[in-house]
């Protein structure tokens, strides 16, 4: 796989400027010290030190590959923005066409093999059917819970969600990926809704 | 390489949790859109993206290493904060002190093997005797550079520097990861300091 130098490049300068905006979207989840919301670009890099760290909670599972899924997962929110956990119905098909435009417009800014092969990375992220990507979007459901439990329940609070809800909503997705960080994951929770802070259990 | 399972992953959580920390050390570079500084964190992330997508103009270096690099190089940051591209004498000598410091302690929160083995990458990167390394290195010029020509010269505007010295603190870095790269950033910098605004050029 090789792209004729320097036409290339200025391709390839041309995305990596325009991934830039992703440092402007901003998430629902605040930083531990709660001095402001998190953006989707450092979200990001937090997500693939936690794939590269938690790597041997999912035995068998290409680390390396799920942090190249969790490095670009987030980059169609550059032009259709972070989406709540939960959409449904007419919202999720309007939501997904968004991101299907994104992803065909930010990963086209590229040499044309190389656009594709980002779009085939996305594509197996959202589609969750491999090893990887299912550990990938565990952590992505694993990060903003323990942020909450780390910031007196943060969007949980601030939303008035129950421990049955945060249960049903982020149990699955990280079970699917690693049954061992969601034993963890869910003790964190239980030990949040019953008053007793988790900043002291680390 | 296996972790005994929920002592190690209560570790894991805890390197996690203070590394949501770097998302609070500002550098110098502006955003594109120049609404703010960016900070180490989402820094991170983009040169993770830079090593990704500029792979090919580094034949037989391997990217994912390089990526791994790039994750992990500014977390001494935590502690140690940003440093400026020159610094020297007694000056450097306390920071490489500080950042040694910040290495062990940070690092040293992981399990004993892991933590072991992201030193080692950390060291790695700084060293720069690998071709992963320099090429992670040559990136990490090359993004400031690259900021700097889409905001009419960025620090280089606000500390009034020449386009000598750009060339001389940014050449040799990017040049022995790159020659290819070195190429293209080079004309960037000398359209820049001819007055030609670089934005038009992508």
């Amino acid at each position: 796989m090789t792209y004729p130098a320097l036409a290339s490049i200025r391709q390839q300068l041309a995305f990596l400027a325009e991934l830039d905006r992703l440092k402007s979207v901003v998430r629902q989840s605040s930083l531990i010290d709660r001095s402001r919301k998190e953006n989707s670009a450092e979200h990001s890099w937090h997500l693939a030190m936690f794939a590269l760290v938690l790597a041997d909670s999912a035995p068998g599972v290409d680390a390396l590959h799920a942090v190249k899924l969790l490095l670009i997962h987030d980059i169609v929110e550059i032009d259709a923005g972070d989406a709540p956990i939960h959409v449904a119905g007419k919202d999720k098909a309007a939501l997904e066409q968004a991101e299907q435009q994104a992803a065909k417009r930010i990963f086209g800014l590229l040499p044309a093999e190389q656009g594709k092969e980002l779009l085939t990375l996305w594509t197996e992220f959202e589609e969750a059917q491999t090893p990887a990507a299912r550990f990938a979007k565990a952590l992505d459901r694993l990060q903003p819970l323990f942020l909450n439990t780390l910031t007196s329940g943060g969007t949980w609070t601030e939303n008035g969600v129950t421990e049955q809800q945060v249960m049903e909503r982020y149990g699955p997705t990280i079970k699917a990926g690693s049954p061992l960080l969601w034993h963890e994951a869910s003790r964190l929770v239980q030990q949040h809704f019953a008053g007793r802070a988790s900043e002291t259990a680390l």
